[in-house]
Order: C-alpha cells, then sequence, then structure tokens
C-alpha cells in the first residue's frame, strides 16, 4: 500500500468491516486474446473463519470464467459522505476500503453447503433456518456456492473517517 | 446475460445509474505466475460522453498494473434492501447493477485534465470550478487523469426493483 498512514492494520477490523458489508465484488480474470482479462460483478457474501461465502446459480459467466481461474480479488467499501473545503483539492471523501486476494473453490458437500447458506440467510434475512424455515433438498442441489479462502487482507480508510460526516 | 428477463436494455439508463453511482469499482488484470491476477479497487468516477473518468495520485499499484494492460472492467450498483419471505429459497432483493467493459488511458493535456476535475468537482462538490475555486497549475500536475472508454455496457436488476422495499 502506497499511503501507509491510511492504512487498517488491524486484522480483526478487516474481516468485520467485510463480514457486514452489505455488498462485495467479486474480480476475476480470464486469459484474453489481447491479454488478461478482467470481470467483477457484485455478489451477496457472509464471512466466516478467513472465508467468504457466495451462492449463484448453477451456470453463468462467473462460473465459467472461475473454472478456467479460480483466483480472485474481492473487494468492499463504507462511504460516509464528501467533505467540503475552501479549495477544490482540499476535499476529501470520508471513506473506507477492504481489499482480498484469493483463491475460489466450489462446496459440494450437502451439510457444508447448508450451512454456507444459513450463514447467508442469518446475515441477510437477520432469521436463522430452522423446523418450517429451511432449505429444501432440491434448493440445495441447485445452488452453487463458492468458498474464497482469504490469503491477503488489506484496507485503507481516510484519515478523517473517525470525524464527522457533514454531506 | 444468463437471465435475460433481468436486463437493463436501455443504453442512457445504463449511462444514467453509472453516471450517478457514488462509487465505481475499477477492475485490472495482469500476468501472473499462476495466471492471471484480478485486482479490484473503489474509484470515484465521473461519466462524460460515453467515457468514465477517474483521478488518482501519480503512483501505486492500480497505475502499474494499468501500464501493463489497459484492459478494464467497472461496476456500480445499488441495493433498496431485501425482500423477507416465508421460505428461505424465496427472500429477494431488490439490487441492480452495470458492468461495463473497456480500455484505460491516460490523460496529459492540462486542458483535458481539467475539465475532467471540473466533471468530479460537479458531480461529488456540487459546486463548479471557476474564480477562487479552482485547480491550481500545481495539483493539476500532480495529478493523474484515467479515461475509461467504454466499449461495452450490461446491467441487470431484480425483477421487483420497482416494488416497495421493505428492510
Amino acid at each position: 500500500m502506497r499511503r501507509k498512514d491510511k492504512e487498517i492494520p488491524n486484522r480483526p477490523e478487516l474481516e468485520s468491516i467485510l463480514a457486514r458489508a452489505q455488498v462485495c465484488r467479486l474480480a476475476m480474470a480470464s486469459e484474453g486474446a489481447g491479454g488478461p482479462a478482467p470481470y467483477v460483478v457484485p455478489v451477496f457474501s457472509a464471512f466466516r473463519g478467513g472465508r467468504l461465502y457466495v451462492h449463484c446459480a448453477e451456470e453463468g459467466r462467473k462460473l465459467e470464467v472461475l473454472a478456467r481461474n479460480p483466483r480472485v480479488c474481492v473487494e468492499v467499501d463504507e462511504c460516509r459522505g464528501i467533505r467540503p473545503a475552501d479549495k477544490p483539492c482540499a476535499f476529501t471523501s470520508m471513506f473506507r476500503s477492504v481489499i482480498g486476494f484469493g483463491t475460489v473453490r466450489r462446496i459440494d458437500d450437502p451439510q457444508a453447503k447448508r450451512e454456507a447458506l444459513d450463514l447467508l440467510m442469518a446475515k441477510y434475512a437477520g432469521r436463522a433456518t430452522g423446523p418450517g424455515f429451511e432449505f429444501s433438498d432440491a434448493t440445495l442441489q441447485h445452488t452453487v456456492i463458492l468458498e474464497i479462502r482469504l490469503e491477503e487482507l488489506t484496507g485503507k480508510q481516510s484519515k478523517n473517517w473517525e470525524g464527522e460526516a457533514t454531506t
């Protein structure tokens, strides 16, 4: 990272930002005719034990790209606004972001898939699955769960992050 | 796009979503030892005439990657919430996103740089530059402006996007 003064060095804090982000962006790369081709999509995700879980349909461009190259980069961010100033070059954003590098693998074990979906439900629905509120075997079978093992995690935040948001 | 029923086919609408997004994610790819390596960062951006403008410092990983491979993929999204349901598999998000593929080039002409910074200020500061509120030549010189020419733009939104947000 170029600006060490903006770095979030605390791994638990980085994981916490990643864990509660509503939307995560999943970047992939494939070999293209004119060199490596990047591809990025938004995903809903849940985090546990250093791993990010994402669910998706059984087919699509994302899975095709990942089948050929499981390396990914993920990003989440939080923006509290822009701080005005007297000079245009002094305007600053109240912003922080976390970026992670890792590798994707598909989860096939039904029990592990169910646990990942439970994590996603607990986060987004605010409700744990249980009797009368659970995934059917058919749904489970047709849902692809990706597990992203994060090998590197970095974050940075604007120096005024703790200040008061003004706009 | 796999789900044609979710596609936003209207180019002006895609451009409008891209233009007003507070944060845009810029994905890049570089040649790595184990295959193409993706990299994604959040950026502030302004849009005009089919091109996206981004400003950044004179050095950093982003510029290094882009110098070797100018192909990029950009992403913006809007999330209005999650719609609960009786069954966990019926929960849906009220979500839309736009993804663009393009090529980056650095803008070196001072007047073109000034115009791009003006676009960014008008969007984020809500105030146009002018006498007493303008970029100095020194600031201009030390600011890198990237222009992303978008060759392809696609978007999709959940079928309930127009409905009422519930959470």
